[in-house]
């Protein structure tokens, strides 16, 4: 088994020998732009760890795992005009360098190169490959819309925000290592728990999100906390808040996530000592524990040897630690 | 054979049988929403007329030509944000009647669609009809952002004109074709020639466009004349009478299309005047010819009996005598 490491490096490399500069320009650049901004590869890492943990062929795996990156940073294009989003890693968003327009189209494409990317495999794979992919893309759509929509919703519940997340963020990492299971060979039900494993840690990693932002140590996490709180984001820990907040304390909730002429210190500090007097932030941990222990389960399940597991039940481990 | 009219019938009766309204509605309605407002289903009519061409299974086709119309509706919704048009078919296009968010991700929700419907089909052909319409769904792409070029562009040549018409509308008829073709059972020769065919009668039905937007009897083109000249579009007409034009005539023409401070009906009666001057209608409709007579070549070359082809060289006829 090889560790993420390794598969972030293979991933890079193989990166990066693809061509997208094509002609017309202005749709094109803006793909090799969003890859040269990095990240951390984490979906394609997921697909190459899956089909590893089967034995599989990691070569039928590397172009899909692009796909699937292409697929993630298509939706980033589109997620950053919707969400008016200037900065992502830290350089200016493709809508904002260049123009609207060029964001919307640009990314359709890079969603077509996507499916191309993916259907590049072995043609035992690639059917079912495509299947995964078209459920999941439609379901990522549904979670964002499910997001906007709750900005302008008075009331949303845990498990409305749950559902939400589940669809924005978890079945896409799901779906990764459902298809690198699928292009390891995997049979159908070790696929299948591998998908669950993904959507157990993607609700973890997305509620460890909304705790480092509130909560997070300014330094490790590389930017301000209370970021979520300023926007008037309702996260978890703010949905959770005001669930179980006296009346008194649903007020106070209600005032700060209904204006936004605050002192940014003021609002922050006033609004995560509710969290704190709730406990919210112990709640969550919880949260994530289920959610953890949830994955470990999946994983206890899939018929390979336990030593193939390894990788990837230290990897949710880190999901559960991480500082950023 | 059937008729263009048995199959225009066949789809929007098979069409109306889909659900599109689902969870979260708001991304879903724009859907239903644009299926209502109708139009000629051209694109799907042309798969289901070329797999009964070749004599093939047409429920084999129904639900790729289903897929074909939806990618087509997909570019209208994002097409109408990027150009700016509050009004198709008579109502209200999506962006303007919802927001700008619910038909970029409507619009992505309906390309996924798409794909899903176009491989909805013998598992024989899907693998096929996949890699046509990625293809021309990135040709699409390609001919709206070289469009969008075009009007920040000075100098626009007409052979780049003619490559950007391929791109933006003709790849998708001949796609159609192509994938009716491919489901039909038609060899692989045959499939490009009628793939050909559908690359000239999209050239021609561009350029008979761009006539009847100048030339066009109001009352019969269902819209009043002059719009491509009053929005300063680098049309066929406009780029050939730039070929054309003594340096006066130029230097109107430059004028005129530099502007948009001027009479409307002044504008359109100065420039149609040069076209009519040049002969620019003429040699559009020569152009046409050309088109026209490569089309039935195309046609003629394809081994099925001529009895077979008289739907399609009859719907080319008509493109070319077309009022409306």
């Amino acid at each position: 088994m090889h560790s993420i490491k390794y598969f972030q490096e293979l991933f890079n490399e193989r990166l990066a020998i693809e061509k997208f500069d094509k002609q017309p320009i202005e749709l094109y650049k803006p793909i090799s732009y969003t890859f040269s901004l990095g990240g951390k590869r984490l979906r394609p890492v997921l697909a190459l760890l899956a089909c590893d943990l089967f034995e599989g062929i990691i070569e039928n795996a590397i172009n899909p795992a692009i796909g699937i990156e292409l697929f993630h940073n298509f939706t980033l294009l589109h997620d950053d005009i919707m969400d008016n989003a200037p900065i992502r890693r830290g350089k200016e968003t493709v809508y904002k360098k260049w123009n609207q327009n060029i964001a919307i189209l640009s990314g359709d494409t890079m969603f077509v190169l996507a499916y191309e990317y993916l259907m590049q495999t072995d043609s035992k794979y690639s059917n079912k490959v495509f299947w995964v992919m078209s459920k999941t893309a439609r379901e990522v759509c549904e979670g964002q819309q499910y997001d906007m929509n709750f900005e302008k919703q008075s009331k949303v519940s845990i498990s409305e925000y749950l559902n939400m997340i589940r669809l924005k963020t978890a079945v896409l990492l799901a779906a990764s290592l459902k298809i690198g299971a699928i292009i390891g060979n995997a049979n159908e039900q070790d696929a299948d728990y591998l998908y669950n494993f993904g959507i157990n840690i993607g609700m973890l990693f997305q509620i460890k999100d909304d705790l480092l932002d509130a909560f997070g140590d300014e330094e490790k996490f590389g930017k301000k906390s209370g970021g979520d709180i300023i926007s008037n984001k309702k996260t978890y820990l703010f949905l959770k808040a005001m669930e179980l907040a006296s009346d008194d304390d649903l007020n106070k909730l209600k005032h700060f996530f209904a204006n936004t002429d605050f002192d940014e210190n003021e609002k922050i500090n006033s609004v995560t000592e509710i969290y704190k007097k709730l406990k919210i932030d112990e709640l969550a941990k919880i949260e994530m524990e289920n959610y953890f222990l949830k994955a470990i389960e999946n994983l206890n399940s899939i018929s390979v040897k336990d030593e193939n597991k390894k990788v990837l039940s230290s990897f949710a481990e880190k999901l559960m630690r991480r500082q950023r």
